[in-house]
């Protein structure tokens, strides 16, 4: 899966990837509207108004990006409905042969991390049948309980060729309350960098290894010094837009080959129908403004990697 | 919710949660063959398989304990359906009064921590109605992302009178790897337990604050350390039984007033029928073992906690 993700970035020329992070703010009127008078203002008739969005993003962006990322939160604050939609959504990406990041950050250890791996990316028997329950390419894993907790994911994508990104550096403000802190004067992300190269080390594709690490683009410096600790692992860049990160802020986080990174973005592309820049669209063509916001966002990052070399 | 658990712990004399996560090698093949009669070898007939094997369970040992701790990832190994075994296991819990603390151990950041929060301890508002989805007491929080992650879930606890249980030390052997490593000369998850102490300070119940910690049995001189660290924290103790912890191990998790602690048993108490001591009940009446399995934990702590007096 790690080689089909770095050939569609190299067909596509975009090392993007969209965040279907649906709020219900995002979603306009007419698809709300729509929704609600087949469900009535139910768990599914929200359901229902975020897979919509989806599908009509996924429609007119798929072409242009590699991947997406649903975050798993915002299916799962609508309970099981919610999670439905998650799964229509991941079905809907993969016949567009878009490669679908489930970002459900799940960790746990021995059989339970086990049971998470086979939901979101294995392969779960039942008597003599077997079932890809929600049947993502990749999954994010946070690593706080240690190799226990990651060995069991590993093993699943080494059977099932799919992979991780454990989150090592986050995007947010207080990341560094326990992840800077200094272990023999060395922050405790290189740690987990360290272990994530480790990890990887036998899972490796053509030219990358199939787990790969969350460095969040708000922290540009560090995303330099954990691309040499981890050079065979892919890095999933999170807080492009919205939260702060620029083009220029990524060059650090791509190898010389110019691989190795896919940059996340959310709502600076899925609600961009809301940004000035994009307000022409209006909401009736929100999915338009979002293929604006795509072919901008991959322009400043060619143009961020040109200027670099 | 802190308050109603301390009240039932004190009636009960038993300060046991029932690990609610059901592997499909503990249901009994009379179980097993019932629901597959019905559903097929499908996701829906093993959901259901795990449903009524908890049902059992729970008919047969809830008037002996406060709580029960579903694990999620056993649920969602099985997709949707699972799921939805998961709510109904939540919702039933519920009618037989039991505090239902859902193993979920997620973390994000800002708006993502609060859909989490939202959708197994909080309320979502649909138009003009409201939902609360899946409907937990208690949830298990990973400290990783810092303050940002914790803080929506514990916005939403304030608002619902629920309550955290945040990792603090697991139990599992490479839980050292990143949280045993020392900062300054202290290991983290002091660190995390003096945040965990901070975070929950204005969060009090009558005497114990509902933001509280997991720290595992099987580390009983951490444990020590932690429970002064926190001393108004609930702590929520996973390792006993099958994972090698006993209840000597147990005692200095709690503090003087012989609360402040609650101990998981799993495997130990709902694949009791497996172990040679229980045997005699055979695969037909594995809850009546259960029930016995839960007996002699409650009377192996109450024996440490008078000895230790």
């Amino acid at each position: 899966m790690i080689d089909k993700l770095t050939e569609k970035i190299r067909n596509t020329h975009a090392p993007i990837v969209v965040g279907l992070d649906p709020m219900m703010d995002y979603v306009p009127e007419h698809i709300l509207k729509a929704a609600f008078q087949e469900y009535g203002e139910t768990l599914e008739g929200a359901a229902e108004a975020i897979w919509q969005f989806n599908k009509e993003i996924v429609d007119c962006t798929f072409d242009l990006i590699p991947a997406v990322k649903p975050q798993i939160a915002m299916y799962e604050q609508f309970g099981v409905p919610g999670l439905q939609a998650f799964q229509k959504t991941v079905e809907y990406c993969h016949k567009k042969d878009l490669i679908v990041i489930g970002d459900i950050k799940r960790g746990d250890i021995g059989s339970t991390s086990a049971a998470y791996a086979t939901g979101h990316l294995g392969t779960v028997k039942i008597g003599s049948r077997s079932y890809h329950p929600f049947g993502e390419d990749f999954a994010t894993v946070n690593p706080y309980l240690g190799t226990d907790g990651i060995k069991p994911f590993v093993d699943v994508c080494k059977k099932e060729k799919k992979g991780l990104f454990i989150l090592v550096k986050t995007s947010n403000p207080s990341s560094g309350e326990f992840q800077d802190k200094l272990i023999d004067g060395r922050p405790l992300y290189e740690l987990v960098g360290e272990k994530v190269a480790q990890w990887g080390a036998d899972c490796m594709g053509e030219r990358y290894s199939y787990i790969g690490a969350v460095v969040g683009a708000t922290y540009p410096e560090m995303g330099r010094i954990l691309r040499k600790i981890m050079p065979k692992s892919f890095i999933l860049v999170p807080g492009y837009g919205a939260q702060g990160g620029t083009g220029a802020d990524l060059v650090h986080f791509f190898n010389e080959d110019g691989l190795g990174a896919i940059v996340n973005s959310s709502r600076g592309i899925i609600a961009a129908y809301k940004q000035e820049a994009y307000a022409k669209f209006g909401a009736e063509c929100f999915a338009e403004a979002s293929r604006a916001a795509v072919e901008a966002m991959a322009k400043d990052i060619d143009h961020a990697l040109q200027t670099a070399k």
